[in-house]
């Protein structure tokens, strides 16, 4: 399988898809649907939109049935990181060698571009038409569930609480698992869903998700030290000037290599049972594994 | 009916369904559910929820069917003032009298628990038990479509843009019929929805919310200017020192006055054909429309 093909094809299809659910600058308010276009396409890699598009790969469906999820995870990704640049929180003002949105709308929109990113993620999906209602409410919960207090925010809320802190090892796995960790491992448990996997279909994809959105993350520490800045599209070294705990600098820096390439192999293993079908998700774990950007 | 009495009962149900379902401060991570918590229980007056279980009381139907939507839509209003309040938006330090969420908890989580709350109230809406998924995907459809750009994030993006400009009377009546009038029309939508109104049923009571949207809006305009701080819990005199456009400050006092017994008055007739039974609404009505604060 020609890898970068598939996922240029992956990518363009997510992206025309949240082409037609975003409203244009034309409808009224524009300033607002301006600021959410703005930030949903300066160059994301739609790493959770494929990997749902990817798990309908492996069931042989329809992929228009995993469009409104695929783009309601990207939107919520990119409300997540409009927030957190925020002056208040990371303080960032270049995202993917972009000004952040607060940068280029001020700070007001850019809380509002966010809001009005999370809610529509919502509105698309309950108006999804290709699937049965109990089946949108499932793929909903899972997404809301990934996405507040016991996912995500609340990653984000220990990460914040942390910075400057001394932090343990088990700590750091609480605030990998859930920032960045459970929207992942929740893109590729919505396309079991929606795909209608059996228990330990779903079972083999959650371990695959909850492996490669670890393996991510301590790849992303990996990168801040020794990634170049110009691919990553932002400063690197920034974990250490801000006292953030990240796994090679609680763990050191081989010991994290080794743990990726442990992740990775565990994340293959996972699919073994989808036999020639998995071929998509493992050579998307070795894509994703051995970025440098 | 004594309607103190009658507020007092739905005001405990409700506070009670939403002490239920936002996790406690014992929730790792506490800090977030504590702030969530801050501002939900700082003496709102449940206006939006209070509608939703009237609409279900005005059907005669089981009210635990209206209450995961009754506690969604007080959640959102919830965030929508917690962001609002924020230094980059209204810049508020105090809100029915008490600090507002940034000013106990800082910025950074007052951002996460307005995105918390947002997040949480589709996640209650997935687990709704009580409703067939058909009904509840219709519930989350009216409330997210009310809560975004084409509703009240739309009012709020165009109130932003218009301090201190001078404005006409079709762009205020945009800004209040959707910053506050799309999740009070919501509200009572939402309660006809799940008790499975008829079309002319919903249509009647969609009039009755948005009369009821825009009265309550100009009546939060008039208290700006002659209420008392201490009933209303926060400064008064402020729109005009944010040089806001207001409607007794384009149409005059008097008129916003007659604009209030009008809309009052209609809102009235449109639920005429409940007869006796829409007596709980027609209460509301009047209280909401005589309230000084």
């Amino acid at each position: 399988m020609e890898i970068e093909l598939y996922l240029k094809e992956r990518k363009e299809m997510v992206d025309k898809a949240l082409d037609r659910v975003i409203p244009s600058e034309e409808a009224y308010p524009g300033i607002i649907h301006e600021s959410m276009r703005y930030s949903i396409f300066a160059g994301g890699k739609r790493i959770r939109p494929i990997l749902t598009l990817a798990v309908g790969d492996l069931l042989n469906q329809d992929l228009s049935r995993f469009l409104p999820a695929a783009c309601a995870l990207e939107m919520i990704h990119c409300y997540s990181l409009i927030h957190d640049d925020l002056p208040a929180m990371d303080d960032d003002d270049y995202r993917r060698g972009k000004l952040t949105n607060h940068k280029v709308y001020g700070e007001a929109l850019a809380v509002l571009a966010g809001d009005a990113l999370l809610t529509l993620a919502f509105e698309i999906l309950t108006r999804d038409c290709y699937n049965k209602p109990g089946v949108t409410l499932r793929v909903m919960q899972e997404i809301a569930s990934a996405s507040g207090t016991s996912g995500m925010i609340g990653g984000q809320v220990v990460d914040l609480e942390s910075e400057g802190k001394s932090i343990d090892a088990n700590i750091l796995n609480y605030i990998h698992s859930k920032k960045t960790g459970a929207l992942i491992r929740a893109s590729v448990r919505v396309g079991g869903i929606i795909g209608e996997a059996d228990e330990q279909q779903l079972g083999r994809l959650t371990r695959y998700g909850e492996c490669l959105g670890l393996a991510f993350q301590i790849i992303d520490d990996i990168l801040d030290i020794e990634g170049e800045e110009e691919k990553i599209g932002k400063k690197t070294g920034m974990d250490t000037w801000k006292e953030k705990a990240t796994y090679p600098g609680i763990h050191g820096i081989e010991p994290a290599r080794k743990k990726v390439k442990e992740l990775y192999n565990e994340s293959l293993s996972a699919v073994e049972i989808f036999e020639a079908r998995g071929e998509a998700l493992k050579i998307l774990a070795e894509f994703l594994v051995n970025r440098d950007y």
